[in-house]
């Protein structure tokens, strides 16, 4: 690279894919991948871009030569250009927009109608339809006659005659049914339609429940206006799955390992805030006893013990909550049911804990009723973690708001101020 | 259900995908359920018994009468019946075995004997295969003459005389090919083999690193010996990812919602008690301390906050450290730059709170000099967690252990303690 030598790099690249040259360049620093950027020159490949993380892929597109950008943007198939182009300012997309052919442009421009996040935006136009009252033979002949089938398509979807998707077939069925046979009494039982404003996590949701391969997108009329294909589910169903850990880490959801120290800071700041807001909480309960604790010094040794086993409790079952409310296995069928079963989890665990804990509480200051106290603060804690653990991402989801991105500061609070104040109250009434 | 009305009952679920009964019968309480299935008798589709949760499964198996098992397992494809006896004990395995047709028992003994977790395991051997010589004309005519062709299938996979896989070729683009066009020809790009021995974990990301629709599966001489398809490896992709929130959690990785109290128990026990001792070494530091604290109590209300903010900033790095090696963007190419800004980021984030915690410390106590101790603690504790955040998963997946599964027990250990220490230490020098 420090050579300026671009046909031994297009030789070190040609074998790899779109996707590893794309982590690539993720990883090398910025100076090296504007280098890297501008020597690859002519050979780069549209489909690079379409992998790239989005922060780099804007520093990508203003490294590229516009002739070499325009190139690039043609071999994309529409979805894709969308999920390019998307995200980026008016002239940008503008621009974008003017090289591609008018057939393509305009579907991009109707992707583009349709709300962020949804199936609209998800789906290809590219597909294969045939009359619901045609036969294998007739669905052969045409294929075979026909000129711009597109590259990758799976099924034939059959319309009636207003357009609307009442099957589909595989290739797969077509080829091994005599010609004679009605397509209709070869379509797949897996058969679902798509509606065009569905979220898309709600369709990768239905791709991976339903086992589906491809589905047909439809209006609020039900007619056609588009196909999603499984390996664009799959990739939303990783970046939905992405986002959820993440957000139960209270990281930015779109946060990269390639983002910037400024951008990274300002998307962890808002949660580190929530956190210290909750932890001033706390120590407002352990404030109302500094005359205990000033009396017994060993109870500030203790109490983050008490905190920390309730936190993580807490966290284990609000994680479970979190997954079964996503994977739609919470439900109001047996919300109470789960209810029950975390609090008698946070009990038995408390019990076991509060054995550990008060022999440990007893042996190390010598103080048997210090152990009782830290004993019972911990089945206390336990209990409510597990109930909290539950009730806090089930009550946020029936609010609408996004369990996963809330939860873990309110359990953690709940945690710990009940630990605090269960362990230092009692200690104030059974040991003072 | 009550009435024993089983025609209702069969009139009720007859419309719903195998998918959505299965995640009925993981909502409904035991008794219910053993009922439901009883009465559901006849009807039972294998498929329900591949979309149910382990625990869940075994109690249906057991619920449903033999003959019933029988049909509902000869239907299943074979890579579904190894998923479902994988983890039965063997004479169970031996009773379902014994059901099945002969060419499917030994497709299934075969899979069997593939180490759990690897291709082998995810492979179905229903697959069509072609002579790299032939042309789209004799594709066409070989398919069209055969009865036994698969259900599903996307691709004919060509071989050469020594039956290893060099191409494939989509069912689509063989149906827009005229018939003289050799099949070599028209072979897509994406192509690539998996060894049979490969993780599932790695078969997945190919999946969707490459945007492969089905993948042939290859022997230790590169023979053909099966194929995945994407809805299997996109099913294997939600499963990873489920198993490493859970972890992050210290959750054990097989929990559902549906799970026993006993169970539950048993998986979150080891967790809490790593924490246990953790939080014990973080009240050790503390404890050395104990004439600081009784010198002034102040510290004792205070103290929990740098360590819980040093935990939680941990906990960004660590996720997003995590995730960045799961999905190979954290390499030993960018470690150090990572490394680096995750300090930075530490740096900035520990001085904006620093500010705040030394002007809440300030105010709240009236001592300005505990406003700048708990400052300079706030900013080690998160440069420390940036540090750690970082280094702990990279050295453990160095270790070959998971960095999900034991990051957050050494992260939060390393945050508890150095926030004490730092914090009191502090105290110690300057305050008394």
């Amino acid at each position: 690279l420090d050579d300026g030598d671009a046909e031994r790099l297009t030789e070190l690249l040609e074998p790899l894919h779109a996707a590893d040259i794309a982590d690539l360049l993720e990883q090398v620093d910025d100076d090296t991948r504007v280098d890297l950027v501008r020597l690859y020159g002519r050979e780069f490949d549209g489909e690079i871009l379409t992998e790239l993380d989005e922060g780099i892929r804007e520093e990508v597109i203003a490294a590229l030569h516009p002739e070499v950008l325009s190139d690039a943007v043609r071999e994309l198939d529409t979805d894709d250009v969308v999920d390019l182009i998307e995200d980026m300012e008016e002239d940008q997309q503008a621009a974008i927009l003017d090289v591609l052919e008018d057939v393509d442009r305009v579907a991009v421009e109707q992707s583009l109608t349709y709300p962020e996040e949804t199936a609209g935006r998800l789906m290809q136009r590219e597909m294969v339809v045939a009359p619901e009252h045609w036969n294998v033979g007739e669905a052969i002949d045409y294929m075979r006659a026909q000129d711009g089938l597109p590259d990758q398509f799976y099924h034939v979807i059959l319309i009636d005659p207003r357009l609307r998707p009442t099957g589909y077939v595989t290739l797969g069925r077509i080829m091994s049914s005599p010609r004679s046979v009605k397509l209709a009494q070869i379509t797949e039982d897996s058969f679902r339609t798509i509606p065009v404003l569905q979220d898309e996590g709600d369709v990768a949701y239905a791709f991976n429940q339903y086992h589906l391969i491809s589905a047909p997108v439809v209006d609020a009329d039900d007619r056609l206006v588009g196909v999603i294909t499984i390996d664009d589910a799959m990739a939303i169903l990783d970046e939905e799955h992405e986002e959820d850990i993440l957000r139960l880490a209270g990281v930015g959801e779109e946060s990269a390992i390639s983002d910037r120290v400024i951008e990274t800071t300002r998307r962890r700041v808002p949660w580190l805030a929530v956190n210290l807001v909750t932890a001033i909480l706390a120590s407002l309960v352990i404030a109302q006893f500094e005359n205990v604790i000033a009396g017994m010094v060993a109870l500030a040794v203790l109490m983050p013990i008490v905190a920390s086993m309730g936190g993580n409790a807490g966290t284990q079952t609000l994680t479970v909550a979190v997954r079964a409310l996503a994977t739609k296995d919470l439900t109001s069928a047996n919300v109470w049911r789960v209810v029950r079963r975390e609090v008698m989890v946070g009990l038995v665990n408390g019990l076991v804990f509060a054995v550990v804990m008060g022999l440990v509480g007893w042996v190390w200051f010598s103080a048997p009723m210090l152990g009782v106290v830290i004993a019972l603060a911990m089945v206390v804690n336990l209990v409510v973690a597990g109930l909290a653990g539950v009730a806090v991402p089930v009550l946020l989801d029936k609010l609408g708001i996004d369990p996963a991105l809330a939860s873990g500061a309110f359990v953690t609070t709940v945690t710990d101020v009940v630990g605090f104040f269960a362990f230092l109250g009692l200690a104030a009434a059974v040991l003072i």
